[in-house]
């Protein structure tokens, strides 16, 4: 039984309630979401639906979070629609093949990178960048779904496009269908204000009526249904309806991509992977530690990988971790991955019986439960935050969002890892180095520019913050030049390299040249401070040979050295 | 007179000899080299002389270093091959005329990269991926240049390609070419190692004869012209030369890419861009120190900007400062980019009037010539070295070699380029992070794991050498939780800054969550050793806010409170 999951193995009666409470209320969040995430990702509902069993039970098997809901999410859906639509006309049989084969894609690519053990390259992504991301597809998702609000038919997937198509095609809006949707999207918007403080006043604990107030979309779905079956409004008013939703599960079979699929698909794949993994993660993550929990990257990569493959062996799309249903299995009680298996079985049946429940509700219902959604993915508080704290970073986040929104969502996010790798690189290059004087009276040694401190005579005292490697070891010889060109009394420079853990190749190669040029000069280099493994690797060095005893344990014993043995001249 | 470059402002008549010197000992050197990096670039001969006449002068105007000799080099010129093969027949009127306009725009980018003030970026390509890079280039060129020793006619640009095309035609080989061929290698190698020190005893000081010692491929052009010419070989016995060579100055034109070259040329220019400069600033950086002078990476890339800007307008193609004619210009006693004026002023010269001497100049002497000059650059003794040290340096180093022979120079690059960040990436997020605890009897801290030191009950202090950003808060973070889950008598964590020069946006939102999550849990975060700056952002920050009396100036301090001080029992 070893190859069970650590929780079944381990799982205790008294979880059995909050999981499942959890996977019933989160099922009710799911319906209308996996719909209407189908209908952003330009698939038919029932992809959705598909997309929402399989890849929960893989998911609950292998990965390592207590509370993450996986499945359809916004954002992922969104970038799906984006790789496709230039591919194959949207619902075409063509269409739905990619959106598999794209899934299978990213699940081979998380499971890749699981095994490659590289779940920290999810950290090289900043925190400013994904919120400009994820604000940037929000405003992108949101216009796209007004023309569903208007009853129009217009085409075109970027933000410009879409308002002026829908300014021109204005005239032609359908009242009913507007009357639907605004009326859906007034309800949600005072649901997720006002509904979990009333029902709470109607004697609900907060936890509890929290969790109901989530649970408003289904509501404005039952209603709308019925509102519209009953009217036949889908005849008389030209509701643009669901319709035929094919009933039973999905059949299992596998799109493998040829090779010009492959050679559309990889970058796509590449990127919703990366943005999926890194949303869920830090969804699981934020939620594990409100209990003390652990998340590993690495597992959550296999977890992920193996949800995606499923997805794509039921008929799906490319799933991941959401915020919102995450937060609401948490808050509703889930204790382990069975609240998932619930939900994917409550799916299982919905797909098996319901799915002609679905035939009346109006796709203006689903976008506005999407509107409303995105709408609270916005996040103007992490950048004004963000502009008082760090303006580079600010700038970053802008220009992500701007990125999203001007260019899509793969040129976006391009510019934001652009953007983050950037930052790094510039930032790594810049170390502080600090010139470093005696406090007097004290074995300790501070920037001569912010403290009274004693300096020796001839000998320049360098303090350098950072370990050396390719990207600062030039900026140090540059700075050590500059000095000397500045001072030319200077017969002795040391190296205090308390913080410098590592010299690779590049920066061995620059300071062994330095030591060189300066010996030519008269100029004694000499280190103190260096740590026990970086001294064991520079010793059997050309540097290190050169050096011996020049390598001072403590800057104070390197201070001494200097004032008592001055330095041969020049 | 500002306008004028500061070495010709401040010129003494005493350098006026050596840069004469050194200006006619380049040009004997830069005839055969210009000529063969032609051919290597599959363009004319003239080619290569027109781009070692404008670009000269206009490096010399607006560069910074004294003796950087500018021109065609062996690397960008295989680089320049590769990038037009698949658009054009190599020595067409569009060969060529794609060959300026990718000067152009290195060029440009050149200059912009100046005006941007991004010299820095130089720094990104670390030595072991130079290194890699320059061998492997290398290997290509001399594998590249084997059919013209051997008479042969074989199409194909990879290694294997050519190799088993030339296999294929060996049957074909020309006896009288090759014999030219190998008579000039054997004589450039031996010259190479015997030349000079024989000269020395000639009596020749041994500056001097090293500098003769690389005249050695001038001899062989002249004896080997004057042999085919005098017995007609070319006709005779089939040996390939030169043949005519236009004479006359180039005439100044600007060829601009239209959209189509634009998109097929960029990429290419942009390696050129980065592995030219690199090369460029590497060299004149190592010879400027030698006589304490200074390289500025900014003005190096308008310098070299404007040269290529100038190789574009008079007819040449792609060009920066090479190895072998810089340390000859050097040595050769060049004071001041005058030596280049000299060199530019002759080149001239030939062009104008003695092309016609090139006529009986066989193709295999040029292939010797290059094999010879390329051979140098492979370089053993970085991988050794490398091997011994750093073997993650050194795997970087054989895969960057490795990439360019199996995929060609931009693949290769390419692949080097990314090796360098993926290292940087990893190396970034792995901080070095200490337990620490007080050495007995001082305010010293040191590391749990290595020192015998005393610690508080229920204080973890740790002390991270890094700044803290995006791509290493959450190792952190991870590290804290993991120390916290093993030791539950943990109330206060210390976090000493001494080496933490920023914190980004995505640092402080991790640190800021992770002080609420410890806060519910009963546990203390406090800082030591915050530096001024650093503390300056925190302060107003929600973070600095909920810190206020727990940040300590020193270690010692936060010790002394924690031991007096117990914290709240959880």
């Amino acid at each position: 039984m070893n190859w069970l999951p650590e929780w079944v193995r381990r799982y205790q009666p008294g979880w059995l309630a909050g999981d499942l409470t959890a996977g019933l209320i989160v099922t009710v969040m799911l319906i209308p979401q996996s719909l209407a995430y189908a209908l952003l990702a330009g698939l038919p509902p029932e992809v959705g639906l598909y997309a929402s069993i399989l890849p929960i039970v893989a998911y609950a098997l292998l990965g390592s979070s207590m509370t993450l809901a996986v499945g359809p999410v916004a954002v992922v859906s969104l970038m799906t629609a984006s790789a496709l639509q230039p591919l194959a006309a949207a619902g075409s049989a063509q269409y739905l093949a990619l959106a598999m084969q794209l899934s299978l894609l990213s699940g081979v690519m998380l499971l890749a990178f699981g095994a490659l053990r590289l779940g920290f390259l999810a950290h090289f992504l900043s925190h400013p960048v994904i919120s400009g991301f994820i604000s940037g597809s929000a405003v992108l998702i949101a216009v796209g779904q007004l023309k569903y609000i208007l009853g129009l038919k217009v085409a075109g997937s970027g933000v410009l496009e879409t308002v002026t198509g829908l300014l021109e095609a204005l005239p032609q809006t359908r009242p009913a269908t507007l009357a639907i949707g605004v009326a859906s999207l007034a309800f949600l918007l005072l649901a997720r204000r006002y509904l979990a403080p009333a029902l709470q006043r109607l004697g609900l604990p907060p936890k509890a009526a929290d969790v109901m107030g989530k649970l408003a979309p289904m509501a404005a779905v039952i209603v709308s249904t019925a509102v519209v079956g009953l009217f036949r409004l889908d005849q008389s008013a030209g509701v643009s309806v669901v319709g035929a939703v094919p009933q039973g599960l999905p059949r299992l079979a596998l799109s493998v991509p040829g090779p010009d699929a492959l050679a559309q698909l990889w970058l796509p794949a590449l990127l919703i992977t990366l943005v999926g993994f890194v949303e869920s993660v830090s969804v699981a993550q934020s939620l594990a530690l409100k209990r003390r929990q652990r998340i590993r990257p690495n597992r959550e990569l296999v977890g992920l990988g193996a949800a995606n493959v499923a997805s794509a062996l039921s008929g799906g799309y490319p799933v991941t971790g959401g915020f919102a249903r995450s937060v609401v299995n948490f808050a509703a009680g889930a204790n382990t991955p069975l609240a998932g298996v619930v939900s994917a079985a409550l799916m299982a049946l919905v797909i098996a019986a319901l799915t002609g429940l679905f035939y009346y509700l109006p796709h203006a219902v689903l976008a506005a439960t999407i509107i409303v959604a995105v709408t609270s993915l916005i996040d103007i508080g992490t950048f004004r935050q963000a502009w008082h704290y760090d303006r580079a970073d600010a700038l970053s986040l802008l220009a992500t969002a701007a990125g999203v929104i001007a260019l899509g969502v793969e040129a976006g996010i391009l510019t934001g890892v652009t953007l983050s790798l950037g930052l790094l690189v510039w930032r790594s290059s810049h170390p502080h180095i600090a010139v470093v004087g005696r406090v007097p009276g004290t074995e300790h040694f501070r920037n001569v520019e912010r403290h009274a401190v004693q300096t020796v005579s001839g000998l320049l005292a360098l303090r350098v913050d950072e370990s050396l490697f390719f990207a600062n070891a030039t900026v140090l010889e540059d700075r050590i030049e500059a000095l000397l060109a500045k001072d030319a009394t200077v017969r002795r420079v040391l190296l205090i390299c308390s913080a410098v853990n590592q010299i690779d190749v590049t920066a061995l190669g620059v300071l062994t040249q330095l030591e060189r040029s300066m010996a030519a000069r008269n100029i004694e280099l000499s280190l103190a401070e260096v740590k026990g493994p970086v001294m064991d690797r520079l010793r059997p060095t050309e540097l290190g040979q050169r050096m011996q005893g020049r390598v001072f344990l403590s800057t104070h014993e390197a201070f001494e050295h200097a004032s008592h043995s001055p330095a041969h001249a020049g």
